[in-house]
């Protein structure tokens, strides 16, 4: 095994564009919420604020979730992957996790046949 | 909202690499098992067969999780998210699901201290 695999010390795996994945879930329920991406400094203010920062590669700049709609996910608690390029982030959501204004954006499950059908209702009003 | 928030219609966004994100959990406990990537095939196989399959990155090649240790990952529930760029798998894992031997890829904890801490054990056997 590597020394990432196996090392007490935080030496995250940066792809090409600096990020690793992070991966949201609902620490209470174990739901998915989201899936983003994080750069160096938007793990270093989510491990010293306790909430939930990004990078986001759309619209190129650091992201706090939750900035303008406070919706924020308060950290419970920060896991990393055996190869240290995939961070597992248990929070607390304050809010809706999807830009949608679902509670998770993963609320389409693929059928048998292969159509997408809702799981979880997207609000009317949208909220973000 | 765009077309691939509402829409029944699977239409994963493909990156760069022809690949989207692929988020483990067991269906059971709803731990994160594992994250890995999948193609248009993969995605295809997985659909067909049942069982987890990813494109490999670091080989280069299309693979199915468990083809050589038994450790499949039987799929309950696929859900793609609003922007179709990431697939959560529900599953039922055969065994292990990290190469370490450990159940899951993400048993290291970040400290407040910043260090890393095991949650879960790794087998001395290591088995994969």
């Amino acid at each position: 095994m590597s020394e990432a695999e196996t090392s007490s010390e935080l030496s995250p795996k940066w792809d090409a564009a600096g990020l690793i994945t992070g991966v949201v879930t609902d620490a209470r329920t174990g739901e998915l919420l989201m899936v983003a991406h994080l750069n160096a400094e938007a793990l270093q203010l989510t491990q010293e604020t306790g909430e939930a920062h990004f990078w986001s590669r759309s619209r190129g700049r650091l992201w706090k979730k939750g900035e303008t709609s406070g919706h924020v996910l308060k950290v419970v608690e920060l896991r990393i992957d055996c190869d240290q390029d995939a961070l597992w982030m248990r929070v607390e959501p304050q809010g809706p996790a999807c830009h949608t204004g679902a509670r998770s954006c993963f609320c389409r499950r693929l059928t048998p046949g292969g159509e997408l059908e809702m799981v979880g209702e997207i609000p009317q009003d949208g909220v973000v």
